[in-house]
């Protein structure tokens, strides 16, 4: 690759911040519409690179890509149905600038426009450290998340651990279908349990799930700290890689918190930020809008509105989610089931005052089947972050039309909305996760754990489900 | 006094905690019932000293009571009016062992009947640095909190740089009469302005006020970290001295932190905690018992009860209320007016089903003259933080039985009360803050200063109150 001698090899600058501020394209490759879409394996095309990593094995030195020319790269990725793209810089803390440099002047700018399709960018290792496994949160970070992507690495190369050459592939959020909301397991003093996280997270790991939700009211993110969520997200961006969309929770009562909370999540590889009005002193319409309005110019990722009045008691005018849906990135919403009044109703009133492409959705897992049936575009569920399979058998059920179907199944979970209406959804899914073995996790004090007799009418309620 | 040898001169050990847990009996002297209550002066009786302190100057050498031995110099506090209490010593670190040691084996036993009353204590001044203005707030830490007490020193100590001996006035939680919420101001991202916070403190700083409720709702105690909380209530017992009982609200999400919260509320100052049942993820009566409880057993500081639903979203039922009055230390509630019903029948209610010794409080400004002339024992209020005079005069009216002029400024009141209930009282006590010049902080984003108009409507309620 060119060398921009200008910065050559002198030690990155300190300030992290710098680079934050001037995103600046990157030479990459955009993988060809293929048949193989398996995140963890770039298929035979990419046999070549693979082969050469297993060969270095777990050398000391790293190895470099300076034996391909930045065009022979290039041609290499061509031959493999690749092709470059545009993305963002931010993080020569870790990416020298001489490996990110566009291959020639204006190559970057001419394939930009593609560079909303999800694809691959190719990079190279800049630092022995570089081989861990955080590595791929850090690229993610520094590459896409300014533009609402995320850029997982190919799982095949982590086990290689002489690798100069990270493929990444882009993700851009997903505001359609099934929202699988996980809870986030913590310790009682609440440090975010990582390794029962990967547990939920790997069952979300799933293309045919439109996003995870991570830190939602189900992900009690209004019990854990700033650090504590930041972990949770470069976790989840890691886990689920490109197999899924990344929807993060930024709902805090101050707004510069959530403001903060939204640049975490971007910097971690988030690919969407959900908003709830959460509130203390109760808000005017025009202090959520404030609010709301602040935190969609936080970050570079599209905005979803939290409408949860159960949990936030804050409601919201009509005339408030309009004016909300002319922002820039707030695309979409969350919507409670309604109060009074049929779903379908409730969904084409508001259809009728928002823009066509803004995304409507829905939470509330009993009334779900009915949004999805109503033209729904999302439903937002706790029981996809537990159970997806048959959450997202309904949900393909009931967006193909099949309203029979998508009817049947949400009679086989009739036994688990009544408990989910009787105890909190919350405290349901942690008794779940505790009977599934993914955690022994409570959930957050003050909310306590479900006692003996509504563990057992969740045991029985489940054990249908879960074949 | 009295040199324990096994301690001596060595330095104090690193370990803060190792003095936080092992309370023990101090000297210390108990003021007797003289006329002379003025906070700011021992009176003539401690003249001797006085003059001492100011002979001393502001040399560089701190000056010490060696010259008297524990015996005499308690004698000369007999002869001035002054007997020795128990008071509980936390802090080796500034107040050496040697000088807190009990002047004879027993006589601090002997002595602790006495303790609960209010009186000075007297210790030696043990650095050069303890002569900074925070020493009080060291010395209360130190010496009152783990009884639910606080100890002021008098004024006219400070004003000599040259002391080596202070006496502090212990204080007690006061759960009747007026308790004044005052505001506290904050920078935008959230900093503790404590030049502002003093100004407003010092209007508070009177005996006829019952308490000061600091981080109550007006407080925006939701909005500010566990650090500047700490910071708010160390300005707040330097302020106030002697000279009022201090509440510290510690609401917060999850148990721990309100435990936390607690704890640090204790540590710094406060003589009572005050808990409002906040929650995101709707609680349980169970759930909220438990919660109260654990932080009932955080501190050694009595806990009212903060039932505020309009904020909080919880609803305590009576029963629950019932169970909590009988956890050790939870000796008072702050009750919303009724919804619906009269006052006085909702106070006969409570008091026909809790003990007798439980302070039964209202806040609701605009219902509060009824509440005291129906006999509640405390009026919990948002204008008593900002216009303590008016608030209370009806105040000692109400609680005198004196109707027709409690209503009578009830009624002087009624424009300010329309606005309260238009705007939320937070909002407009942030105006009638900036108005009368003692802060020009805003609350905290989301919420929003109030527009000009409603600025006006403000400034003209209020121009002949604050006559």
């Amino acid at each position: 690759m060119r060398k921009q001698e200008s910065e050559g090899d002198a030690p990155p600058p300190g300030l992290r911040q710098r680079f934050l501020d001037h995103a600046e394209p990157l030479v990459g490759v955009e993988e060809g519409g293929g048949a193989r879409q398996d995140p963890d394996m770039l298929g035979d095309r990419a046999g070549l690179h693979a082969e050469e990593h297993q060969c270095a094995g777990t050398g000391l030195g790293g190895r470099h890509l300076d034996h391909h020319s930045s065009r022979a790269l290039g041609q290499y990725l061509a031959r493999a149905g690749l092709a470059p793209i545009a993305a963002v810089g931010r993080d020569r803390e870790r990416l020298w600038t001489h490996d990110l440099a566009p291959d020639a002047p204006g190559e970057a700018e001419a394939v930009a426009a593609d560079a909303a399709q999800a694809g691959l960018v190719v990079v190279r290792c800049a630092e022995p450290r570089a081989r861990s496994r955080n590595y791929s949160l850090r690229i993610s970070c520094s590459l896409g998340c300014r533009r609402g992507r995320r850029l997982a690495i190919p799982r095949y190369l982590w086990r290689h651990h002489g690798f100069d050459c990270r493929a990444l592939r882009v993700i851009e959020m997903n505001f359609t279908g099934l929202s699988a909301f996980p809870i986030t397991p913590a310790t009682m003093d609440g440090r975010v349990q990582t390794d029962a996280l990967v547990r939920v997270l790997e069952r979300l790991r799933r293309p045919d799930l439109g996003s995870v939700g991570l830190l939602g009211s189900t992900g009690t993110f209004a019990y854990l700290t700033r650090a504590e969520r930041r972990r949770a997200v470069s976790v989840a961006a890691d886990v689920l890689g490109s197999s899924v969309s990344l929807m993060v929770g930024v709902g805090a009562l101050r707004t510069d918190e959530a403001c903060a909370l939204a640049r975490d999540a971007a910097e971690a590889g988030a690919n969407a930020v959900l908003l709830p009005a959460v509130s203390y002193t109760p808000l005017t319409q025009d202090e959520a809008f404030a609010h709301y309005s602040a935190v969609a110019t936080a970050s570079d990722l599209p905005l979803c509105i939290y409408n949860n009045p159960s949990t936030t008691h804050f409601n919201f005018d009509v005339a408030l989610i309009q004016r909300l849906a002319q922002v820039p990135r707030i695309t979409a919403i969350k919507m409670p089931l309604p109060a009074q009044g049929n779903l379908a109703s409730d969904l084409a009133r508001l259809r009728s005052t928002l823009p066509a492409d803004f995304a409507i959705g829905y939470s509330g897992d009993w009334g779900c089947a009915e949004a999805l049936l109503a033209g729904a575009d999302t439903w937002y569920s706790v029981i996809g972050g537990i159970l997806p399979e048959i959450a997202l058998r309904l949900t393909a059920a009931a967006m193909a039309g099949n309203a029979a179907e998508a009817r049947r199944i949400d009679e086989v979970l009739a036994p688990l909305w009544a408990l989910f209406k009787a105890h909190g959804s919350l405290r349901v899914v942690y008794a779940m996760a505790r009977q599934m073995g993914l955690t022994d996790c409570d959930p957050p004090r003050p909310i306590l754990p479900l006692d003996d007799a509504a563990c057992r009418e969740i045991a029985a309620a489940t054990e249908p489900l879960a074949r």
